[in-house]
């Protein structure tokens, strides 16, 4: 069996921008540190929550360092490297390793649609070019490619892709996922809504910016699967449920930013073309945290 | 709360056919008392898999009334009545009711598409020719219709519509389903590799063919829900999963009939244009029936 | 090369009902003699327009012999014997062909999906009942099943399956025909906001329901694609496009009964669970039908 | 009415790597040559074709200044300047105006899915910095977005977008186009295999890699739509429409690369994760153009 680093809640943070579309990485710092202390399992910066693609290589260098100076070793970093070329995400995989993140997410990105041939030697020659662990990662609804459980399995062959993130938000994927690959593969949900029947399907971890808004929710689910308590789950998840539909409809860099704010915490801007909430779906977000508290 | 008159396992079993495609009317009784003795909790004649559409009225009719016999009230009995026009639908939801059934299910059926207006008039006008519970069913890959969460809600406001039954396959469905309805709401799933997920999101009951073949792995899933041990469930789970994913592949009266046949069960024939399975479609099914024993 | 029996546009009546929702054979025989007079070169009863799945055996026959009698002998008749078991296709087929209709059309109805053997064998079977011709319809949005470019090929090798009628709305499939079967395949188009590619892919004909309503533009579009002049054809497209869509947008039926009554024209009553139009989409057929006259 | 720049055959060049995956500017100059010198109406560098999104800000500076300088006047250009952010898009928008190009292409693109208002604002903001026309190009398979005719009707209002590229395959997006925006929008195809579809619905012109291989051809079915003669168009697109879906069945890039090797022109290498078309798919290539000769 592959060691799996992460479990339980892995929290995605932001990545702020000032009024001038530059990144924040004070405010980053701060939004990080929030995250620690709420209780999550594991922090991953440059994730599809961290707007990753918009951001320029300088940008992602100074994130990942960033992330790495404030969570000081507290919990394990996971570091967001995809990029559409090869050669891109093996410089910013092998920058990741050195700043010292434990594992780097991978995502394949897709323009031109890739045959599972040019994924697996994306994959494989990523991993050649670090040590640490690689966390595969399927969404095809950002990352336009769905890499198949047969494909998942074939990456798996690679020594140091030891984890699997699955985002369809279809639960039966799961399933196949476990029932092709066994009882000990190391699967995490990244599809918010689908936390419950991810954790009732053996996942290991639950990726999620949620942790920005409500933690305490969040941890709660997990202890509860943890305590093998399934009424108890069922119970925590429709609470937390309406949020969690509401940051996959409107996408999670707005629906965070705007939920920080109505928090009373900074949160900064975000970067064009991607625009904040309107006001009447900021205030239907507001009524969604008002019932959480 | 509406009354909810099944819970657990609700067994499906199919019609069956003799050499020259008509009902076999004895052995389909044989098939539904194995149901009953094997511990399903309820029974539901004129399902998908018991292939109502392909049946004249004329068969119909004796289907339900040979359900009706055989059981004999050791559990309740869910006809199936759905029909493409009003008119038909009507005739046998009130056959139904006089025969004694406990509920009707109904499922509206397209050739052309329907609006959400002429949905909820097809359910009223069936609801008020009748006295008994109304199990509204959603099955676009059947149907060719899918009734949204809130069509569902409107449907609910007609006293005699009292379940629901969701086979989308989307768990996210039933999520949306118990936050828009409360949590009183009695659903049902119908999508045979969701059991589990289902179950965790809060379903009432599971609608399955599954028992003809392995009643033992199906009563045991709804135990371990019942007694609120998530790991005992997804245990038993994984294990019937590769015959769920596969009787969903290959479309019920097929798999049951093939795997009747394997066990030494007499299954009769199909009726065309449905055709037995392969020779190596009977293989893998055997093999996937031999782990379960 | 097999005969093509029919060429130009082939034009479906609906089905009328009386206020008890009875089949009114009498004024059926009107709204075809409307179609012949008004230039039809082929008349296509128990189409989708005409409801065929919502009707009885009794009906379905009744309506096949008014057919007859009515178009008698002026323009060939396809008529329409789709069901959903291979043994009452093969009873209306043999009934269709007594009754003197040129070729029969057949689509695959789907409630479980089946395999490509299957339909061949529903259609082999047919076929070698009757000896007029065969039309295998392609329409996954009302039969629920998609018979790809290779299985229509494989139709194709029965003797008395000649023609082919596609209505998935996506003129590639009908390239993709011509390059599979042959610049000889007698093709047919039956998705009504098409007629403009089709031609131009090279349908031999258009099955539609329009021309209960613009038999002149109808005509006059074959008429410009016979005489090799795009720029007319285009034009004469453009015009009669709104009303092409409004019908596919709203269900055929519906539509071409709300705009006979807008044409002052009787069209009796539709069959439960359809209905008719609402007012607000009829004052938008009305709308649209004005711009046309 | 908006004027329209280009019509007619707008090629798109690939952009050939060295063996080290550098960008190779002087093969690049050969190929715009060979494009310009076969009787193209356009060059579009910078396309899908030209794997944007995959060089970094410096190669794509590079490359459009190459396009220019070997064009020289000669046909209109058309450059590629599509990015995930707004203010990178404006960076080369003004670019590429400032290096000559007559208009720029703009692809909204995805990772996160952009509101109609988040398009809008991007478009609008390119448009400002810039006083050459804007080409709004639609294309959800590889951009991941699907902007709707209402959208793309919205778009128009902006002074100098006067175009628009439609690549969705799907002809009744083209009519849909005309019959909201009027007969004069200035539409162009992107979907290679609806080229004929597209002709005949009005589009001023073809939007396309293949004139790298096919150009004869290519420039034959424009002439015939210009000649008004449908049956000759219809010939010489089927004779082409083999080309033209194996071509977007593996990729743009790899198979104008496999296809000029193939033809004895030197393509130079694809940057990773692209890879070269396997034996086999080589072998079909080979196939297919050697009927084309």
């Amino acid at each position: 069996m592959k060691e799996a680093i992460f479990k339980g809640i892995i929290a995605y943070p932001i990545t702020p921008f000032d009024v001038n579309e530059k990144v924040d990485i004070s405010l980053f710092k701060t939004l990080v540190e929030r995250l620690v202390q709420s209780g999550a399992n594991g922090i991953a910066p440059l994730g599809s929550t961290g707007v990753l693609p918009y951001l320029s290589d300088e940008e992602k260098e100074a994130v990942t360092e960033a992330a790495m100076q404030q969570v000081s070793g507290r919990v394990p970093v996971l570091a967001g490297v995809s990029c559409l070329t090869t050669e891109r995400t093996v410089y910013h995989a092998k920058f990741a390793e050195k700043a010292g993140a434990n594992a780097v997410m991978i995502l394949p990105m897709s323009y031109w649609k890739l045959s599972d041939d040019e994924i697996f030697r994306h994959y494989n020659t990523v991993a050649k070019a670090i040590s640490i662990p690689i966390m595969a990662y399927n969404n095809p609804a950002t990352g336009g490619l769905d890499m198949s459980p047969v494909l998942l399995k074939r990456l798996l062959q690679i020594p140091n892709v030891t984890m699997i993130k699955e985002s369809t938000g279809d639960v039966q994927r799961m399933h196949s996922l476990r029932k092709e690959l066994g009882e000990e593969v190391a699967f995490y949900n990244g599809s918010n809504p689908l936390a419950l029947a991810a954790f009732a399907a053996g996942a290991k971890g639950w990726c999620t910016a949620a942790p920005n808004l409500i933690p305490g929710l969040n941890n709660k689910l997990f202890e509860a699967v943890a305590n093998n308590n399934l009424k108890e789950a069922q119970d925590v998840f429709y609470k937390q449920l309406g949020l969690l539909q509401f940051m996959v409809g409107k996408g999670l860099p707005r629906v965070i930013k705007a939920g920080l704010n109505i928090q009373g915490v900074e949160s900064g801007y975000l970067r064009s073309p991607l625009a904040v909430l309107g006001d009447e779906e900021t205030a239907q977000l507001k009524q969604i945290l008002a019932t959480l508290n």
